[in-house]
């Protein structure tokens, strides 16, 4: 199935609900996670292979919505509805003359994951959800289905078989069945004529999407947005366990505000911090590690929520990483450690620390693509860098810095090793 | 252009200026650096999309070439000249019924670099080379040229405008002028088809290519592969200049007896067997790591030679280079080093050391391609593994241990700023 070359976006509502926060600003631009719910749909579609936009909007919001399309570069129609009272299947209507073929309709107040999305743009009539796990039912509205196809349609059935996701994949024959009601009545709702034209439904279920009505909307989309942005594949056990569940909530906390860029470079001088906190007090030095390292997730989450990942942000975070690893371990030798054979066991935990990356990193230069998909075992080797900065600490708050240094040369240079022979089994063995 | 599904191959010589050499095996299946010449040709033509080899050859060599091409998984069908004294041009003859449209027509004593047969499958006619660099002019066959066509050829031309590379583009045509000859005389050599065809010419000059007569000539390619199998792009001042003068005439020795990981063992092993010798000797040490490091060229340029390298291969030699380092460092620091400001010095050249190679395979992975082709500007960064260990050697003659680690430190670590900086400024800047 191929991706519709159109999109049309329906955005002529007022958002009343939301109060102030619509007043100036149409719903589909208020930001959330430091991304216009729009931009999000937007960049996704055209990444998916859409190539035109089509917003319908009142006189109001023109200018707004211009604006935003010329910023982000997007190919997009703006279509003023002259009349909102007519209803949004009149909005609808209004794009009769911009779609030939197969057509997208989606609303200008969803939020959908890109897994989401993917599926979505290959299905046919409207997208149900049979199993939502993010939308309130009581919201929502609800879909009868009957041979595959919408039977009944509105907020208030009491039966119902799956929820209106808000997003359509539609063919021109639709704005027929918009004439005649229109004719009809003078006015038309989208679901009249969804229910009339008796429209296929695709079932697509359980992926992570909501409408945005209320300012509790805005919050929870929000957390949402930020804990399906955690990265994952790479994540030790301390990560998933620990570190992940407190990093989403400040990323939560901070995404409106501070860019990843920023959180890299905070992030960095915490830990350059920490390890000059050795001369002072090991104990805290250890603590302070560990906090950094909760908060070397966050840059990462915010990037990927606020749609704002780069391949430099990428490089120069891993890079201050083993820098801040390196001045960490070198000064907690430095004040602990005199004698020649115990520098030389440091040495080896501080180069193990960092070819413990440089073994995977390696790996993808090699063969393109990320070892923790490639070969699943790796996912369970210790020696990852949040459980080697959690060890630390415990170290260095138990005063046993010279345990530490051995442990971790024989951890780090151990899973170098297994590393190497995993991917000689996965991947030279197999073939 | 596309590249022709099919490709002729002569092979029904008996390559008797060979000797002993081609008494039990056909001239196409010599190994010269480790692989067949016949190896080189199909392997890179299946990789430019050629899906289907037709071989002729005499009822001799029949059985070697089945087994050669069960052996390499070619798909490649056998056909017997039962009559090579009717000349190779009754040997393309015989392919007819075996091809189609459009064909390559290849000489099995041919070899040809990569570039070369990437082009020359999209020429047209007869390839011709107007400044050949790597072949005698006095033993080849000469090709006068009038309107793009071939107008004469032969060994004893006098007044010619290019030579021969056996390398042809023809169609179907061919076989007219082919059966009209043997009608005429009853054999047919392939230059008097050319000729009496008027084959289009197509130049492709200056590439490595040669064909193989005699002895002297299995030598001189088998060098001339090595040195073009130098990989360069990420070379340093003294790997150019200096190791790699060395690497390739060992490379040229060895590449007939040692396969690529037996090299990369033996290289790892001096490697280690040079850190240990700062126990005994650290000016011996440091000659013998400069020449582990000249040896560490050997087994990339015997696996690209012998057309036998792997990603692994790559990926575990760059992770013993690491070791290798570290351990060199560690033991020249462990032999020298008392006072801690030092060893934390020590542990800085040593971290830096890694985290050249760490700065430069990261940038693959992010963005998947090679910094130095991305980057040109990155070549004449110094810091390279090359031009530390020939430093890393000096130092250790003259007995300036604790200068070179001071110098190591600050080396590697301006090298890496510099490097996230050049990346910043041509990958991020010009977006």
């Amino acid at each position: 199935m191929s991706v519709p070359e159109k999109a049309v976006i329906l955005a002529a509502g007022l958002g009343t609900r939301l109060g102030k926060l619509t007043e100036e600003t149409p719903k589909g631009l208020l930001k959330i996670a430091g991304r216009e719910i729009l931009y999000r749909i937007m960049r996704i579609l055209q990444e998916l292979g859409v190539e035109e936009f089509i917003i319908i909007t009142n006189p109001k919001y023109e200018g707004k919505f211009r604006e935003f399309a010329k910023k982000n570069g997007f190919n997009a129609q703006i279509i003023i509805n002259e009349y909102p009272e007519k209803g949004n299947g009149y909005s609808l209507y209004l794009a009769r003359n911009y779609v030939g073929g197969k057509f997208i309709l989606v609303m200008s107040d969803h939020i959908y994951e890109k897994a989401f999305l993917e599926r979505a743009v290959k299905g046919e009539g409207l997208i149900v959800d049979k199993a939502p796990k993010y939308t309130s039912i009581k919201e929502a509205t609800k879909v009868k289905i009957k041979d595959n196809r919408v039977e009944d349609i509105g907020k208030q059935l009491k039966d119902f078989d799956a929820i209106d996701t808000g997003f359509f994949v539609l063919t021109p024959e639709i704005f027929k069945v918009a004439d005649e009601i229109l004719l009809e009545k003078g006015k038309a709702e989208l679901s009249e004529i969804v229910k009339r034209a008796k429209l296929k439904v695709t079932p697509l279920n359980g992926f992570f999407w909501m409408d945005v009505d209320t300012p509790e909307d805005i919050k929870k989309a929000r957390n949402l947005i930020v804990q399906t942005s955690v990265k994952g594949s790479g994540d030790g056990f301390i990560s998933r366990h620990l570190n992940r569940k407190i990093s989403t909530r400040i990323s939560s906390f901070l995404v409106d505000y501070v860019t990843p860029n920023q959180m890299t470079i905070i992030t960095f001088l915490l830990g350059i911090f920490s390890a000059l906190m050795n001369f002072i007090s090991i104990p805290l030095a250890g603590i302070l590690y560990q906090i950094s390292s909760i908060l070397d997730g966050v840059d990462g989450e915010i990037a990927r929520a606020s749609m704002k990942t780069s391949r430099f942000g990428g490089y120069v975070d891993s890079i201050l990483d083993r820098y801040v690893d390196f001045a960490f371990l070198l000064i907690l030798a430095y004040v602990t450690i005199k004698e020649p054979l115990w520098w030389a066991i440091a040495v080896t935990a501080i180069f193990g620390s960092a070819m413990v990356s440089y073994s995977t990193e390696r790996y993808k230069a090699a063969y393109g693509s990320d070892i923790y998909s490639d070969i699943p075992t790796m996912r369970y080797l210790i020696g990852k860098r949040d459980e080697r900065i959690l060890l630390t600490m415990l170290f260095c708050l138990a005063g046993q810095i010279k345990a530490l240094f051995a442990l971790l040369a024989i951890l780090t240079n151990l899973r170098i090793a297994a590393t190497v022979w995993l991917v000689w089994k996965f991947k030279e063995q197999s073939t």
